[in-house]
């Protein structure tokens, strides 16, 4: 019984029964639902709470403690000037059009992507192509947008590829772009089918004020970013002034999205979990970046999909970065150590793939950037972004404040150059020139090695002339200034470091695992199972007595105890149903192991222990068993380990 | 050396050098501080947050796991319906006066007790009775308001006794008793000397809006209760119907303080751990009482305060609520649990003390409640808040929506009653009274069982009249209705839970805590050190190699790889620095123990384990002393047992 081969795929992929199943379950339900709910805010109930700190428990170990990263907690409240500088004021906004009757407000290039989306589906069935089955989410979809707009029509081959082609590289398109597409493609909101208003820009941050005479304009971070640049000070002095670091950050963030309609995948409010890692300009390599080298990604680079394909290329990091695919060493690293954590909590890596931003699409910080996109029903989703941010946030912040962020090296050795040097006689240029004396000084030191050198040999000639910036003509004589090859040593450099960023979307991570993790028993697709890693599992074990009676309470409690004691996470179910129905609860909530105590247990000190996947039972003598489920929830023996060390219990199941 | 006594209150405690102290380790700094700052706002740096996240883990353990709470995580911004329904919108607010000249915006209360404060200070000092050392605060305070407002003055014992009784109340006084209190005491703003308005509310809510439209208003949340109650029918089912049980959660929260100057005791932004206890209003004993009866704590309650006293007395538990004093068993239970937490993670017993509300004082949902306030440089503040909200919530919130938010058990012994009920001939009445047949109907029925009684009597007699509730009357006879007396039979109980909540301001917590853990050296007040204890210090072992040469990184990685996988946080210190001075920081930052690695260690593989209060040391093989010290952490073996297990280590401290 124990080894039964478990077939997870024997009933399609239903996303109407997993949804059912985590509204039932409580992992997370639409926030103010009594109140009619908000459109992309989302509560989280037990088992999602659960699952999600188990998430951030794994990234802290993955990421924060293995590397020593600097952990930060910052302010999600941020006063306005903040994101002035960032460019979010200006620049972190979607292009919304307005149905022009109804006035309902919709994202310009999601409006785009659905309905050429859903024109294609429509001459793949005119043209019975629909071998592919379709995904559940195109279903509805398609379901009820033939309503207002029958589209099973057969479409020219040359409007078949021209759709594929711009879906392909959708995420490159301006907002007058998308506006022209709409035009051209006769593209009207697929609700009411009327036209659209031309693209305009909508801010994505929740703005408020701040302090009770409202003179503080403030905004909600649409990132946990800006918290770590304006600290880089401090966290530098406490590195001990060195770089390569990182600082670490989960927490939330808000973006007021235009219409958020798909679930977790798009939300208002969100857990990140945010690294920048401070790197040398010039010197981008990782110390541990041998460590991943071998490991194999599935790519998908910027010129693959503006030539208007997405085939993915499966590469080692070592060759992507060798062959500048990926721009560089700490670059791989991360996305390397993401895809690491991703298939680690159980997302499946035959559906990752990290695709590079197009020139167009990328954010106004970024240089380069990869984002790690899961498949999911609704397509492929960007879970993880990992970006070069260059030097962007640093100079801005230091340019607006005049607080250096810069990091100071010792030389190994000093550098010594030459310039030539003018000085100038400031007795005699005061008398003669009064107060334009700024203006020549400043005209000279504008001048560049070699006119410096011209003037320098004119001086030695006679007088000379410079006009400054304004346009003037001053004369100038060696009484005003000598200009001389001096020798300067470096023994410092300076320079603003450039930022690596991998920023993980909490929630949409934990809902694709849930996607991942989901499939029903063969013998009955209404028998959900969320085969969730023991690591990320709400509870690792369920303890299910018989029943409620009093004569279970003290092996119960016993039980309880010495597996709080080992640290593994466990809850009790002595609900008043059968132990069969309360085993399915817990196939629902992902719960991998089950002890349940019955009348040999209160006799014989035994205990029988379930594996939730393979529903397979062992039996042992109540110490044993603990010891044996301690071990496989903390990883250090697999479930074929366990059955070698306890007999199969194959005693008809117990029922209340 | 194991057993020097640590003389640690050699020197007086000094706010000063405490906050430089947090300030250079980075614990915590003003966010957004290189642009100006903006007060109560903070950001928590690497040891600040580690310091965080500790007490979060001990507060999960202790509430959360020991106690099967169900987790949540809900949504901070939140539609204004949800909190027009509670009561925030129009009463969650201060009352601020305003500088009439400059302006300037003053909380009232605030202004009321610096002002009569610093009159009492003057006071005592003019009577020269300043023999106990003034708080470090408050001295400071003092010294800027003697510029404005000298006040070394002696007032008349009947003005002493009056300012006592009010800063003994203060919180008990309505904003216009505030406003009288300012005119009859001439109390002015201390900066300026100008006279102030009167006093107004100002709502503390953060105010934005949700969606591209503009037109859904939000708020962010001020507290996370609103989150577990709307969420409450979930909660109940999935705790398969029953209560008692609780649910929790930890996360953020805003509240726009009008003029928050005391650091992280008054804030803007603010974490939060919330517990709701849900209860039967008709049974508030708590299974688990007998555990804490016997403990002790200092109680306030609002009877001794109203009487103008602030004498504390020290209490048991099961005493206090014996007597009446805690209102139930579940309030009891709960005081007694925040007392064993506050205290494990190292606040002074001494310096801790639960406060009753006051009748003005108590929040608009609340029936009792009780703060815990710990003391500290600025005197007693508020830190946890245990309030009984009865069912004023679930009721509004259900009230508002028509959602139920009600626990429905079944009834041992099915509850039989009889009562009349008048039965309509509905025929009759529809041919006799039209329209106004319901208008009747609804009058019979608001009729109570004495007026129900008569009528009978009197139809048996013949005609009689009812009047409706607009006022118009009625003939009724038998033929229009019977009334008789019926048998129910009520199976099901329904009611609304009272709700129990204790609500912990983490940040307040942690200030404190860092008071109390902060002390110098006898020998160098130059030398501070944090106490904190090991389950909440940031790092837990510094491993420090005697310099940062290469020999030495082979061993470095032994043991960080072995404390790692013992599940012990560590950090290495291999900075340019003398070992004493890597120590002297490391006090500092609180962490308890110390490894040094020296060229000892690399012929014998022997290392030294010191400890940070006492600064003993002790040497060992580097496995033993791993062993050791991973017992020190997870708190299996105190520093005397280590003292006995490993021989002390008293040669020359290495220095670099």
């Amino acid at each position: 019984m124990a080894n039964i081969e478990v077939n997870k795929t024997a009933h399609p992929f239903d996303k109407a029964r997993l949804e059912a199943l985590l509204n039932r379950r409580f992992f997370y339900a639409p926030a103010f639902e009594i109140y009619g709910g908000v459109a992309g805010l989302y509560d989280y109930g037990p088992p999602g709470s659960s699952l999600q700190s188990n998430i951030i428990a794994e990234w802290r170990r993955h990421f924060i403690i293995e590397e020593h990263m600097l952990e930060l907690d910052t302010t999600i409240m941020t006063p306005a000037p903040v994101f002035e500088t960032s460019g979010h004021v200006a620049r972190f906004a979607d292009w919304m059009v307005k149905d022009l009757k109804t006035g309902e407000v919709l994202r310009a290039d999601h409006l785009v992507k659905n309905v050429l989306s859903d024109r294609l589906l429509g001459d793949q069935e005119a043209r019975g192509l629909a071998a592919q089955p379709m995904k559940e989410d195109d279903k509805k979809k398609k379901k009820k947008k033939e309503k207002a707009q029958p589209n099973v029509v057969q479409l020219p081959d040359v409007v078949v590829a021209e759709y594929e082609h711009i879906l392909a590289q959708l995420d490159n398109y301006s907002g007058p772009e998308l506006g022209e597409l709409c035009q051209k493609h006769k593209i009207t909101n697929p609700d009411s089918g009327n036209e659209v208003s031309e693209p305009q820009l909508f801010n994505l941050m929740f703005a408020s004020s701040i302090g009770p005479t409202g003179q503080h304009p403030g905004y909600l971070r649409p990132e946990t970013a800006q918290g770590h640049f304006l600290n880089f000070s401090r966290l530098l002095e406490f590195n001990n002034g060195r770089v390569p670091f990182a600082s670490a950050q989960i927490g939330r963030a808000f973006r007021n999205e235009i219409s958020p309609r798909a679930g977790l995948l798009r939300v208002r409010e969100f857990t990140m979990a945010e690294i920048e890692h401070y790197v040398d300009p010039e010197d981008k390599r990782h110390a541990r970046f041998a460590d991943v080298r071998d490991i194999v990604l599935g790519l998908l680079d910027r010129h693959v999909q503006t030539a208007g394909s997405t085939q993915v290329t499966p590469m080692r990091v070592g060759e992507a970065v060798d062959k500048g695919i990926i721009a560089n060493e700490t670059l791989g690293y991360f996305l390397a150590r993401i895809w690491l954590f991703l298939t680690k909590i159980g997302i499946n890596p035959r559906r990752l793939r990290f695709r590079q931003h197009m020139a167009n699409e990328m954010a106004h910080y970024a240089t380069d950037c990869w984002d790690a996109e899961i498949e999911n029903s609704t397509g492929w989703t960007e879970c993880v972004g990992c970006a070069d941010r260059a030097a962007y946030d640093l100079s801005v912040h230091s340019q607006r404040t005049g607080h250096p962020l810069v990091v100071r090296q010792a030389l190994k050795e000093p550098v010594v150059t030459e310039r030539l040097v003018a000085e100038f006689n400031k007795k005699n240029l005061g008398k003669q020139h009064g107060k334009d004396s700024v203006v020549i000084q400043t005209a000279v030191e504008n001048l560049d090695e070699v006119m410096l050198e011209r003037l320098k040999d004119e001086l030695t000639q006679g007088p000379s002339t410079i006009t400054s910036s304004d346009g003037r003509e001053f004369k100038l004589t060696s009484d005003l200034l000598t200009i001389e090859r001096k020798t300067f040593k470096q023994s410092v450099r300076e320079f603003i470091p450039n930022v690596i960023e991998p920023s993980f979307g909490l929630g949409r991570i934990l809902y694709t695992l849930l996607e991942h993790s989901f499939w029903s028993r063969e013998q009955d697709v209404e028998r959900g199972v969320l085969s969730l890693p023991t690591v990320v599992a709400p509870t690792k074990v369920l303890i299910v007595p018989l029943s409620a009676k009093e004569e279970f309470d003290p092996l119960v409690q016993e039980v309880s105890t010495k597996l709080r004691k080992a640290g593994v996470f466990s809850r009790v179910d002595d609900s008043n149903t059968s132990i069969g129905k309360r085993y399915a609860r817990n196939d629902e909530l992902g719960t991998p192991f089950g002890l349940t105590l019955d009348f040999a247990s209160v006799q014989n000190r035994t205990m029988t222990l379930r594996e939730r996947d393979t529903t397979g039972q062992l039996i042992g003598p109540i110490d044993e068993v603990i010891a044996t489920v301690t071990e496989l929830v903390q990883g250090s023996i697999d479930w074929a380990e366990a059955c070698r060390r306890l007999p199969a219990y194959d005693g008809v199941q117990a029922v209340d």
